[in-house]
């Protein structure tokens, strides 16, 4: 059987796992802690999406560790293209309200009053890690899209 | 050899692109034309990718029509590898792209004074061409995907 790295069951899966819930968490404290985000609309959809991506990666995570303590392969294709999709569909998500997010900091730094340096800087910083998690998340699903043809 | 609706040199594949040169040139029209759309980046950035997408779009159409007057196949899995990443990394910049170009239109519906009605219905509509262009162009890149590892 052809073994993927970075595919559901291995050790790279779960360390991208690992790095998409900090990466998601970090980008969640940046935006909610200290700020007021719900003004944004932008904003609130970034706080929800990255809090969708934290438990999705969980429980994925769980998986992984499930399968690599076990060292058993992961063998079923439909739960495969499930979770590939799952994972392309948190990657399109996380791209767009990243996207949201940094063109709406860019619209606030234009007006140093309503958006003081402090403040505009963490908003940017939670897009980045935003932008991160989409990144890892995208890589999760390819990496098992592209394991997906060998299991059927 | 296995025949993927979609891919590279059949005529779903022409449509799609086709329908993606269409919406991008109609995102294109409603956000350049009679409106000041340089004032803010993100509109900019939409303006660049659409720029981007039909040039790539019409050259693939071609290589579409080519193979569907010929009747031949596409077999190149080097090729078909670099148009499914071309395709994903014009997908991926038009997702951005509109959600920045769909958040700012948001900010600016909720000041009136800056960016009257009629104004922002036309920065509206040119950010749902651009996520439709989106969606066509990450279809095209998923069927050429679908297809890469039977070529192999």
């Amino acid at each position: 059987m052809v073994e993927v790295p970075g595919s559901v069951g291995t050790t790279a899966s779960l360390s991208l796992r690992l790095g998409q819930m900090v990466l998601a968490f970090g980008s969640l404290l940046f935006m909610t802690i200290g700020v007021r985000f719900y003004q944004f609309t932008a904003f609130c959809y970034l706080v929800t999406i990255m809090s969708l991506a934290i438990p999705w990666n969980l429980t994925l995570a769980m998986v992984d560790i499930y399968c690599v303590i076990l060292q058993q392969p992961f063998q079923k294709p439909r739960i495969l293209l499930a979770i590939s999709i799952g994972d392309w569909v948190v990657s399109v998500l996380a791209l767009a309200s990243a996207s949201s997010a940094a063109s709406v900091v860019d619209i606030l730094r234009s007006n140093e009053s309503s958006c003081p340096p402090t403040i505009c800087n963490r908003y940017q910083f939670a897009a980045t890690l935003a932008f991160l998690t989409w990144f890892l998340s995208l890589s999760s699903s390819l990496f098992n899209l592209w394991l997906l043809p060998s299991l059927i």
